[in-house]
């Protein structure tokens, strides 16, 4: 699997990480390989292998100035393309240096992200226009946890629809019995993303139907609910290869929200969480929200309230202080009374599931369902397209069409009658001037 | 030797710590399996998989109410027998809630300890009728510490006689040198179990020799010393199949003490300490000595304060907090002056002796003595079990004779010319009305 | 490799470490075995293995007394020959403990340095006369560090020269451009080692020419730089089998300085680091340097103030406060104004170059440089001892020349037709009565 995401472009960091030209290098892991991250004077960020060619230090100590990393082992200067500018310890004449390489991968900005190439591509693929990052940055709000489980584990609980109604649930959304119940539950009335018919739809049906459909990217997934006698409410939510998500929203004006699950090992997974919105700046209420630890704001850790300060490790600033340690700040009393999960913040209530499966879950034990469709269909694609590119080279979905990532998730009522992928198709799409209400 | 294990109920947890129906469930890990404990609201105790067979989230998370544990990832909830009871994110009318099973362990509750079988049979033997498990439990007092060492490693210290007379003895013990010496000696004078010849006895034969009966649930280990011209004291240990111990007491009115080793896996072991008086409740004098730490009284580990909060680990009330990493409290002033291991709590100074082996001790370097006798006769017996299992099936010693287990251990005088086995016969059984001195 | 370590007299701790008869034993670790060294009541020193030969046990509780190590587990106790003294719980008669022997290792004493030989000789070699160790103990400074690497990885560090125009400098050297400017620059005026020419031409030629020329016991390094028109400047540097360096001072009347590299075992290794003179007491200013933390003087990482207690450890004393956790406690602001690494410790900087290429570095990945001569040509000599012991049981170099080691190293200004070693022999020297300037 490694093979397959290694042809794709992938989110390394962001731009706000390497705050100014010669700031101060990060430590990255990614696809098992320890690499360093930096920006040189020139303002371009380079990533570099951690290990010093020349006996192995590691370059996370380096000096970065003068368009440079220098290990200040022996001096040894490297350039972000890992050419060998400066070797003062040996002497002037030698032309040793023109031996010396730095394993360097690839590196773009674009709106305040850096995306990293690992793969084999002389002629880099294009960037996925990806909706999140296309728009300015003041539109949209990026954080990231470290998960302590394989990747697989983490991007199935994104994509796995049926499960908000439970682990991210109010407990109020489980008792309440008629409309007139879920009319005055205030849970229900003022949910995050805004009230909406949607969110009572889906408290009322906890029984989604699945319905997926192989998109050029992906996987469209359908989770349908009934909404009205005559209607169904469509929550449908984007599977985006190799590790993407976008969930559905609620209300007049949503905000949309997904994620990309960035394996540093088999292990270890970096969680991106996006709020976006397609036209506007985000408000400074949605963005204080989305500091607020720990009960935040839909997906995110709350930042530095919630996270760990471990620089010496592998994206350092991104480690939740509550963790298996502290069981996510499990709490007994909000599982009775408020929260169905008992866990204070959502993204950890889904770490709290994930990394319960052990590091890497052995598959032979579980038993998937009917609402488990879409993660069967994007195991399914993503080891497609791991046996293509490994029998006949063939380039995995996605890494050619860039532009097709140019999509939406969308919570919509339809008639009962609808092909829903069709009569959807105009939600679905992240167009340029357009931004349609969320039931 | 698990197989040999499983045969049998092992004690499982305090009825205490599942104090209530619906109360908060906890963390087990036994015989290599990681399991959750709670009790429903019928107030029955259910022991399942970790594992929700879903997808593998934790049910330690889970919603313990109405009469079973409900997974908060999708809602799926399974009662005390594992049966899926509801299934709510998939469709009303699927039943694909009959197909799945959570794994669960038959549990029975008697006296406050909550017993488990994690055998064979579907007709469940009998519980072992060890007498503190059969008398109120206002007669006993119970605890556990955790051990990270193998379980083996830690029963044969609780059935190895001569090395109470090192490791948990006074210093002036081996200082003392005339009769008037340990008259003189307040250690030995009130001695934790009451002041009595057999305490002295003790401290003056440093020697003791020993001899092994079989018996239908165990061993019989007699360790014989010197008492006066024409009597010996016999110190009777009792070992019971597959990991209990019973150790003789002091004095006129004799608390009696025992262990239980419940391997967590080969390299953790739960260790439960008992105090118990056949006829009578435990004073509070005695219960208080029981919580003192680090001092304590006896074989506890002072309760609360000497252990971590840690629920995160399974059995996570139960981990001391001195341990090895601070060398379990090791004082070299009161090694000098007090006690001869230097570690306060007599608990742990096992604890040190039996972790610092590693965590499963190369046998092969090991040299035994006459004086390791009992555990030589305890391992044959342990080994003969599992290859009788394995060879033709036959039930390990003990598992259907529950009544063999109505024993105790006794320190009696007797005549040097004594069969001793049979002399003390009556002292080593465990009447419902009746209750001998020790010596 | 460990074959031939084990042939050498190794440095094994400090006398001050059991600083009187019957002090408190101290946990060891070294070439993979876990051990314990005690002081007895006749002021030797024994070195036993952890385990007590009865059930492993071990040996760090042993009551210390009474010319023994008594295992506070059964009483056995054991001389510094292993022999087993008493057997208390056995009874009296027994001879069991005339076949029971804790394995030992020879120690011997000598101006304050405990030795250890852990090899196959009955008759012991002598003890290598390494200069620091012969002079009296207030003429040498001594203190250690654990590293978290491979002891090779560590010793090649030490003798490689050339690094310490980089690692160890101030960034001001960098800076400096005429003569004027170094004559100006307070770093290089008052250097740790007292001004000297010697930093100028140091700090002025970053690309010193490496020869290496065997030796009886080990390899001479010279590093050439220019220093007048008709003049080299030749640091000398001594590597000493098995894993010994003298570093090359400064200065009219220089501490000379060196190291040891003692592997516990393939994974950490313990750094001795050495000031000493050879013919006066060092200074209470020089003395007052090396407890300075953390920027200490020289190599020594300020004592007890760069250290954390670990007595649970082997080597427990010796484990940096400042390490890979907190990357060493490296200060970017530093980095940028004043040292050219920006980890404050001289030793820190070392052990984060060392420390951060693993535990063992995959040799394959390293590329050498002819600054790297000293390190090909000692990892040879190591290589080519092994290869010589199994195959003909020829011992290493310097077993049997123990006065071969009574050498130091040199920083000398020699003629540029002089042939250095030669030239050098006198400066190189370890006079009983002679101590030349340095450069």
């Amino acid at each position: 699997m490694g093979s397959v995401l290694r042809e794709y472009w992938m989110p390394l960091m962001l731009s706000s990480e390497l705050p100014a030209p010669d700031s101060e290098p990060k430590r990255i892991r990614l696809l098992d390989e320890d690499l360093i991250a930096f920006r040189n004077t020139d303002g371009d960020v380079g990533l570099v292998a951690n290990a010093c060619p020349h006996r192995g230090a590691s370059m996370f100590f380096g000096r970065n100035e003068e368009n440079g990393l220098r290990c200040v082992y022996h001096g040894w200067k490297f350039d972000i393309e890992g050419t060998c500018t400066d070797m003062p310890n040996e002497p002037a004449e030698s032309n040793f240096k023109h031996k010396i390489h730095l394993q360097t991968y690839a590196c773009r900005e674009r709106n305040g992200v850096v995306w990293a190439y690992l793969g084999t591509r002389t002629e880099l693929p294009e960037l996925p226009a990806l909706e999140w990052n296309m728009v300015p940055e003041n539109q949209r709000f990026i954080s990231m946890r470290i998960q302590e489980c394989n990747w697989a584990q983490a991007f199935e609980g994104g994509i796995d629809s049926s499960h908000s109604g439970f682990l991210h649930s109010p407990v109020s959304s489980h008792r309440a019995k008629t409309e007139k119940d879920y009319d005055k539950d205030p849970n229900l009335q003022a949910g995050r993303r805004g009230s909406s018919k949607g969110m009572i739809y889906k408290a009322r049906d906890k029984h989604p139907v699945f319905e997926v459909v192989d998109t050029p990217y992906g996987e469209l997934i359908g989770a349908r609910r009934n909404a009205e006698e005559d209607s169904y409410y469509w929550r449908i939510t984007q599977f985006l290869m190799p590790f993407y998500s976008m969930i559905p929203s609620y209300g007049e004006d949503p905000v949309m929200g997904g994620h990309a699950w960035v394996p540093l090992d088999d292990y270890t997974t970096l969680t991106w969480s996006v709020d976006w919105h397609p036209l506007r700046a985000l408000t400074s209420d949605e963005l204080a929200k989305y500091h607020d630890y720990p009960r935040g704001a839909g997906i995110h850790p709350g930042t530095a309230k919630g996270l760990l300060s471990a620089t010496s490790k592998p994206y350092g600033a991104w480690w939740p202080k509550d963790n298996a340690s502290n069981d996510y700040g499990l709490d007994y009393e909000l599982q009775k009374n408020t929260l169905f999960c008992g866990v204070p913040n959502l993204g950890l209530q889904d770490s709290a599931m994930q990394e319960s499966m052990g590091p890497i879950f052995d598959r032979s034990k579980e038993h998937l369902g009917s609402s488990d469709m879409g993660i069967i269909r994007a195991r399914r694609r993503l080891l497609g397209a791991a046996r293509a590119l490994q029998d006949s080279g063939t380039p995995p979905a996605g890494v050619d069409a860039p532009d097709a990532y140019r999509v939406r998730a969308a919570g919509v009522v339809l008639p009962r009658t609808a092909v829903w992928a069709e009569a959807a198709e105009e939600y679905v799409t992240a167009h340029r001037e357009k931004h349609y209400a969320s039931a």
